[in-house]
């Protein structure tokens, strides 16, 4: 049941990287909800290839729906869209089909999926499963929207650098290289009402790192003041309530990152996301030929992004919005 | 659903700080099986206070196995224990009944469950509810053991310092200061055959972090090189591939800790876990009376560890042994 | 998870006959609610032996709540209750270690368990988990009938008898012969509104099916008319539409059972539920000895039930109590 | 969670009548896995409309696998196909927008879903959704037969009666009437060993009878000797061991229908289902007009089947066949 996450708000993704499409069923939305078309588009253009970051393989992610949906809006049955590949097949990975990319998911396939598996462009490790992510997250943001949460996120750094300068550069220079970096993505959740989360396993944090690492190429994720609190006093770490002006419980500062025993404190939900150098690379590497048995060489052809952390940032945004929509279902029974 | 965790290996753990009894039904044992009594108590006993590090409550944490055993050995019923509480009922915590800790999970506890929520000692939120998950997680060690898998962890920074003799130092000033400190711990799971994990939302990475937050006062997890390797390209960040001189395919190096694509690469798994200081401290800590909606300072009472990281150090083994043991039953259908 | 229920309210029940305790575990109990005990203990005493029906063995099932409850209101924590076993160990069933009852669940938890299995009075499948079960629905009663739903049920027929001075015969005559005989139960919830349930595979008849499938010697379960539907006109047995005086729509006749598409039409659900016999009967019945691979005869010792279906009444009404508040519960989102 | 069905072998069915298209996502596939595309189309054949007992409206239910699939084999990741609607929206539905038809789900869904319900052709309530339960089920068949197991489905009666002829002509009549008349489905699962299932609530009847009841129209299920063993002595149900020529345990008779205490036997799984008359008749039946809140009347305009029992067999065959199927998965770890 890995493809699928949530509870009351559940979606299952489908599909590989050249198979005729993918896509995603989404079960657990209200009924008459219209879902707005073109932010979901501009949400989803963000992680499109492309701009400065990006490579230049064309690859529009036009969702289409078919079902679910009646004159736009949701009618109950769950709400299926699915993208469609046009280029479905090739032999562009053939050389690749027994060598499997250090770093790359292709080695676990082969020893899970045997000969089966399908090898093109990642199969259905491709960063393109992210696209059907991103339609339910997307959706699922729209959802949190009419309840006042917002989720955002941002770069905070890449190869190490904070400085956008030096980020631009290190990029330019990686693509140069046939290299690729990685790169922090902090993601912010504002307006979320505190009581969200169930405790124990189906807590915040539990939830959204689950759906987190389901974000190719993630290796980490923190809350709040994250590793640092590690460093901390308790004195340091522990963030005072006082009440506002408005009568509203707060804390002064946010190490807990806005969630105290898995629980939405009220405070904005503060997380930050380690994302590897994709691993996909132009420059040799030593790789083992898994049927003739022997070490060998590899390099990776066709074009790839130096960095994959600016598309990552809708994903991020789509798995955590997945993670509290459903939660906040759970809790306003 | 919120304490229960895993799919084929499921357990739900039950209680609070101070109810009658605290404990665990487990799903998905095998028939036969003989837990290894012994072997079980000294796992638990690691978590139990006393020592250096921790507070001098006593607290023996002895489970009762009440149902799923005959003569010792599992019978394909669930398997249930439980941990007397012999304190079950104590007015020393009237006085926060209506003021948060800071950092604590009171406040979120008060929102959620309102006036019945069950404060003494923290309730369902007090760390003596990881004894059950090391019942849970300890009986999982033992099966992991039986395929040639173990699970071990240390203590990899207490405060920020590396050095033990610092840690100790650091542990101890917080105890005079009535404070406390937090620190890093590094889990280890040797053995695991590669193919382990299922893709997307049900990968190794994705259930052992939605596992590990489940411990009180984590506040982060990495695997592999982690948040490390954010700053890395991806020439450095990949872990070739070699045959080794039995033929068995491996990598130099581990920056992938031992999960590509969520699935288990056959490398050792590591990861790492951030946990922030106690919240509970002797130290004033400015907080909100909640029945009187006016601010206020909190002095917490009685004897609370400086420290818990060494304690939690079976908790992490234990939530990460439970998670894998679940996903390996769940890959050798 | 084969002992666990539900997804929003959620019990997982343990023990066996002659473990030292038997119980239930129940997540997704609101904060707050005070369990009516007395009410419960009057519900746990109708599935109680004892009376005209049932065997004299004495067996006071009171539940002790140890965890969940502060002041014997739920805190938000799961509640569990535990009944123990006075009679933990018994060697009274040792001729029947090898030699599965006909109709019993012996053999299939041979095959299943193996040597270990717990063979005691049936071990995790014997009728005294029914117990649990009724501690569970009970709870999922009194919260039903806060929201004006009440679940009711009556013994339909013993023996093909519908005539009540012929079933008492029929019992009778099934004691005093050594044998035992069946009947059907009829289960009526009134006052539930439409709409509640899932469609496909977790509508009303779906998840009640499933719930009532786990109480012991269930054969067969029809809604509304049933399989006397399968002999129908649709003009006879659509149940047509009309406004009642206060405006509300109706329908004339209850074929549909109150369920239409697995939802509630508003009009009470009404299901009957096959008991077969109780397969253990003085009666002496082929069998085989497992071990020494030979056919032999049985006679099982110790009193028996003529007829469970009195005692059954209760464990109907809990399966479908809780199978129809938690899907109460997720239509209320 | 309503669409989704199964544990490891887990399938998602989307769409409504006339939605673009209708479709199912299955994960829990053995990667390498040659689906007898033919094999699958003569069964899912058996469901189309046409031949004597049906209308004689086209729908041809080709599957078209949009993923999953590499060269017709499973590749690990999920299968997933889609039938597309030619007719995807009409206005021949108008009519009936705010009368719900007696007996169908229309007024269920109105209540639950509101004015965005899509009320085409039933919409998700529409027999059509059994064509993916087919697509799944029919899978599942394939897996089966490769274990030895096999799943078949007899029509018992129409309209009550058991001889051929008289079932013609009782539908030949329900069609001259604009009428509709039910039935009794048989269903036997041969060659399962014993074992399968699981104690309690994932038991072999549990499961089955949850899936079932997925198939519109189907309002009872009794297992083995049903609701006759109800009114049977302990004597006469109790089906006694011995063993066969080649030393394996059978039973004499079947009246546990090859189910004990959930887990199968290895005798034949037998279970009945009863099918009611298709509730959408030409003749003219009271209902309500929602809108305008008066009573009115209904004539359900278009062909509609006489009798959908014969189209109902592959449906309860797939349910039965999914099921099993995940349970055996859940007994072979």
């Amino acid at each position: 049941m890995s493809n699928s996450f949530g509870k009351l708000f559940r979606f299952s993704i489908f599909g590989q990287s050249h198979a005729p499409a993918i896509g995603v069923i989404i079960e657990g939305l209200p009924s008459g909800f219209e879902i707005d078309v073109e932010k979901l588009s501009a949400f989803l253009a963000r992680r499109a290839p492309g701009g400065r970051y990006a490579t230049s393989r064309k690859e529009p992610d036009a969702p289409e729906f078919i079902a679910g949906l009646v004159d736009g809006k949701t009618c109950g049955a769950p709400v299926t869209a699915i993208i469609k590949n046009t280029n479905t097949r090739s032999s562009d990975y053939e050389y690749m089909r027994h060598i499997p990319r250090p770093g790359h998911a292709d080695f676990a396939a082969m020893v899970k999926y045997g000969p089966s598996r399908d090898y093109s462009g990642g199969g259905q490790f491709s960063g393109r499963l992210t696209a059907p992510l991103c339609i339910a997250g997307g959706i699922a943001m729209q959802l949190l929207e009419k309840r006042g949460v917002s989720v955002g996120s941002r770069i905070l750094s890449i190869g190490g650098e904070r400085d956008e300068e030096k980020m631009f550069e290190l990029i330019d220079k990686a693509r140069a290289d046939g290299d690729s970096v990685g790169g922090v993505i902090e993601c912010t959740v504002s307006g979320l009402y505190p009581g969200v989360g169930e405790p124990m396993f189906d807590g915040l944090e539990n939830r959204i790192a689950q759906a987190v690492f389901g974000v190719p190429a993630v290796k980490g994720i923190e809350f709040g003041a994250g590793f640092e609190s590690a460093g901390m006093l308790g004195s340091e770490c522990n963030d005072p309530f006082y009440l506002d002006d408005e009568g509203k419980v707060r804390t002064r500062g946010n190490n807990h990152g806005g969630i105290l025993g898995g629980i939405s404190s009220g405070m904005p939900i503060v997380f930050r996301v380690a994302i590897k150098p994709t691993p996909s690379i132009a420059k040799e590497q030593p790789s083992v030929n898994m049927e003739r048995k022997e070490n060998c060489t590899l390099q990776v052809r066709g074009r790839h992004d130096p960095c994959i952390v600016p598309r990552a940032l809708p994903c991020i945004e789509a798995a955590a919005a997945a993670a509290i929509y459903d939660l906040i279902l759970e809790s306003e029974r």
